[in-house]
């Protein structure tokens, strides 16, 4: 393995595990304890999941792998705070679709070389870019384990 | 930049980033305020600080920097669960601590080449280590940014 490939080797082992354990949590859960509350007055525990999932949706074209699965989501768990609106996707549809864009997202990542890793991603102009090469597509990877692992922290409290 | 240092930069910025707001949010509050449970029958504030600058502690020795700065933390905030012993250490020292080991581990940090990023942590063999290169000093890197996210989203549920 070469240096440049060790690097994203490690990034992408981060954003797996973040995700497997996230999963292990989430799938295990009843219809009514995804329903419960993180901690008094706070999200309820299928708002953190829809959130992340919509947040992973959001980066197949953020990273250029094509359009969103389901743009549906954000009413639900991003543009809105929770219990603001009905939650109308189950548990179970749930997993079926955070499933369907981690798979689309790992595909995308396991395509890309290093250079493509370090090209801008889709929400920054060529001017900024130029003036901040860091806004690339890896450090996009490592902002959003870190946002993942934020979240399931959180949600592990309920246990 | 080369691409090799771009992904080291990546990386270290999202460390910063995240001790940076971790730094803001704990540094801010009172004693009293520290005091506080995160939720009903959780860890106080003061022991997700205290066990992030244990943690970030111990990154000394296992990454090469040398000799842990307070291994005495570790009895009250990672090897003991919260409220079991007495916290004999104030927020205003805690900031001090954490201060330090923080800038410790930046120096650190900048002086890795590329080529030490992905050389072998110290809780590992060479046998393993030959068997399981990405046990390395990036993975470490990033494993400990996600770790700090993942307290850092329990501890800011207390706001």
């Amino acid at each position: 393995m070469t240096t440049e490939s060790s690097f994203i080797d490690s990034a992408l082992r981060g954003w797996k595990s973040n995700i497997e354990r996230a999963d292990q949590f989430f799938s295990a859960l009843s219809e009514d304890q995804l329903l419960q509350q993180i901690a008094p007055g706070k999200n309820r525990i299928i708002y953190l999941w829809g959130h992340l999932t919509a947040v992973n949706d959001a980066l197949l074209p953020l990273l250029g792998f094509g359009k969103r699965l389901h743009p549906e989501l954000d009413t639900m768990f991003v543009s809105n705070p929770d219990r603001s609106i009905p939650v109308t996707v189950s548990g179970k549809e749930l997993k079926c679709i955070w499933d369907e864009i981690n798979e689309s997202l790992w595909t995308g990542f396991s395509k890309l070389s290093a250079s493509e890793w370090l090209q801008k991603h889709n929400s920054v102009s060529e001017e900024d870019f130029a003036r901040e090469p860091h806004r690339n597509r890896f450090t996009i990877l490592l902002g959003r384990t870190a946002h993942l692992a934020y979240h399931f922290g959180q949600a592990k409290l309920a246990e």
